[in-house]
């Protein structure tokens, strides 16, 4: 049985994950891959509680340690009850955000060292990586612009200009350091054409 | 200012970890000390929603490495919002279980690594240790008929016998390595006696 391969999307706030996503799911499954969709935090009821916690808005300060701890607590979980168990059986893994994520936000957003990541990465996931991840890239004041739309923002979304400027910076670095393992995708065109570039990057995955 | 100084009461399910506790925080508190009365996992809001997490019985199996996670997370906001504070305006710390719980628990229990956990205990608590950890050491089987005569039992209560051995075992050991830091009580005598060597024990650590 061929391990099946693991899809990581990422991308600011507003970046247009959630439409893409959807566009990767469909285009797998028009080749008739088996397609499992999750997301991070959370994939696993267990994870998903943890996720609420990081998101919800609270009086008391979330120390930047705990907060990078309990991402890695979900990963874990989610690896072990979802992510590993599918790829093992010859499923495709997609899931909107993944380590990447943690990288952008806690490390660049937060200022966290990246040496205290690798050092959880390795711990949850031993020598597991996604096969491809796309970095949607976007200016970020108009990608808030469009996030703010949506409604009420959670803990992360009140951040600042800043902090997402920190987050982008921190995606595109990754991305450019690691040309064969990201895909940083202009985001910032018309939908069609961002999907086109997509439809390339999946061919060439699949070749 | 001086710094407080931070206590720690660990041991078993049944040991009588509540009712010390007391005796020790009204001992300090007769001496004119002021004591911060706290517990892990948990100690504040957060941490305390996370202590849900981990005791509350669930379908799902939860990775090993995910409750490790949950419980540095939450001993790292405990720490910055409740520990590290009083210590630092000169108030005394008495905590119902810390790391060495984990050490306990996760390491001897669940037989996790004990450098993955010296990893954990670094990066969240850099050089802070407890001032003197007092053990209460009961027999595992005595311990668990009075501790589940007190009714429903969490995740880790229910856990096996052979378990709890383990627990008891990874606790008696780290006592025994480091006389200074901890005082292995026996928690089989009668509570008088338990209690007078308690009153030794803090008379020593005032002197």
């Amino acid at each position: 049985m061929q391990r099946g391969k693991f899809l990581t999307i990422e991308g600011t706030e507003g970046v247009g994950k959630s439409t893409n996503l959807a566009f990767v799911r469909d285009w797998l499954a028009s080749k008739g891959l088996e397609v499992i969709v999750t997301r991070e935090p959370g994939g696993t009821p267990l994870a998903e509680e943890i996720r609420s916690l990081l998101l919800s808005k609270r009086a008391e300060a979330v120390d930047e340690t705990a907060e990078l701890l309990l991402v890695f607590a979900a990963r874990a979980q989610h690896l072990a009850q979802v992510i590993k168990p599918a790829l093992a059986r010859g499923a495709w893994v997609l899931s909107d955000r993944f380590t990447d994520a943690t990288y952008a936000y806690q490390g660049g957003g937060r200022g966290l060292s990246k040496s205290i990541i690798e050092q959880l990465e390795q711990l949850v996931q031993g020598d597991l990586r996604p096969d491809l991840t796309l970095i949607l890239d976007i200016d970020v004041q108009l990608g808030l612009d469009r996030a703010r739309q949506r409604g009420e923002l959670d803990r992360f979304e009140s951040e600042t200009v800043s902090f997402f400027e920190q987050v982008r910076a921190a995606y595109r670095q990754r991305a450019l350091a690691a040309p064969k393992r990201y895909a940083l995708v202009d985001a910032g065109q018309p939908l069609s054409k961002v999907q086109a570039d997509i439809d390339s990057l999946l061919t060439r995955l699949l070749a």
